[in-house]
């Protein structure tokens, strides 16, 4: 193994599921959050680590369309390669809490309302707004108060060294998000025929079936499109397209397009 | 004018964005508000209100999914209409409060990182979150703290008798949210060929593109088309799709396909 570690930058803090997901994919990874998606681009950009996590679709959430729009302004950015993370809500303390002794509950409103079969069952815990899931589980591991628990990734209780009392207290099992790994240095390890695409299209009958019909030919699938409207004209559209198995076939189709990435 | 007052459910506290897009559409209007958007159409099951206001798009955020979702699930409760409306988030407090005398703002997480701006020009103003942008508002006027503010619509500081200090706070002045009106028992007043199909489709090359033929050769055109991974198979897709100007065309096109309205 060389000495040179990987580096990645994610939005979030340290033990976010972007961060969970960078482990699980790369191993030995460097890992830095930023707090917006625009600092992750920043940080490629300034070329301060090698790649960057950004989630692209939820399976609860739907398409996550702001990582779209960066990658189609910041052209020098682009998609090296995908994966999907299992997102698993975990109920974290401090050593020594139980889910008896606890009595508030602290994490983003987001992943609070994800688990509310949870708080159902257990009436005894009030739920308290927080601004991020991994920075809520450092709050109340470093307050080192037994009556206080949050909700958030396994990896944030590692990290803080807090002990999840739960796994799993989401309601639907099934929340898997799927994330692009980008980069603005390296090239794709190995093209496995998937390429994503933006197409900006007229307004017009038929426009997307005549786009499609040039990929529909070359026998490509199309894996996830996604409707974002134009700025400056709400609800008209750029149309995202992510298309597989376009190994063999003839990439002159793509002229039109702006590639955010081939891998 | 009928003595019957039009009575509309949503999601959100009072004064929410939702509440506040059915009183600029539809006028006089008995309002009632719902934890989820799931308890929005129970509420027009058991036939307690005549409409239900639901989310579909958001110009930041991208297509709010679980609207669709929820519609392919209840077939009983239809489109019956849509309105887009501006996302315009206030800075709310208390009478007599000014933004100097201010030292916390109260929101939801996601309201007040669209204020990012905002904020990096008031440095002296710490965000705090909390569950409801709405809530927040009527949080803050019924503690009668003159340092403490909410970020939430106007409609907020109306209903709970507070003070907008600062309209358009947030950074885009582009947000947007595009709603469909629903009913259970009302058909739509004037169906203007705007129709919501959700399409089934097999993960196969072409087959968005055989099924989107079918439109266009009755020059139909795709207002917006939204993939959601089928449950039990993530990253395979049902299709919802906005279609218009389907007035004349041969609705035996839609043969295929679960209506989710026509409008």
């Amino acid at each position: 193994m060389s000495n040179a570690i990987v580096t990645a930058a994610f939005q979030g803090e340290a033990g976010a599921f972007s961060d969970e997901a960078l482990h699980a994919w790369l191993g030995e990874v460097r890992t830095v959050g930023f707090a917006t998606f625009d600092d992750v681009i920043a940080c490629l950009e300034r070329q301060e680590t090698t790649y960057g996590l950004l989630p692209c679709e939820n399976t609860i959430a739907g398409a996550i369309t702001r990582t779209y729009d960066l990658l189609y302004d910041h052209r020098t950015i682009k998609i090296v390669g995908e994966t999907t993370h299992r997102i698993e809500q975990c109920l974290i303390g401090v050593p020594g809490a139980t889910i008896d002794a606890i009595a508030t509950v602290h994490s983003h409103p987001v992943a609070l309302e994800q688990c509310r079969t949870f708080f159902k069952d257990h009436p005894h815990l009030i739920p308290v707004p927080a601004a991020d899931t991994a920075g809520s589980v450092r709050m109340v591991v470093q307050m080192g108060d037994r009556t206080a628990g949050a909700i958030g990734p396994a990896l944030a209780a590692h990290q803080y060294n807090g002990v999840v009392l739960r796994h799993g207290i989401q309601d639907y099992k099934d929340n898997y998000t799927r994330f692009f790994l980008v980069s603005g240095t390296v090239p794709a390890k190995d093209s496995t025929g998937r390429v994503c695409l933006a197409l900006n299209l007229p307004h017009a009958p038929g426009a997307l079936y005549r786009a499609l019909r040039n990929f529909a030919r070359e026998g490509y699938n199309l894996r996830s499109l996604v409707a974002r409207p134009l700025r400056g004209a709400p609800f008209e559209y750029t149309f995202y397209l992510e298309i597989e198995n376009a190994v063999t076939g003839n990439r002159e189709k793509f002229a039109d397009c702006v590639v955010l990435g081939d891998y």
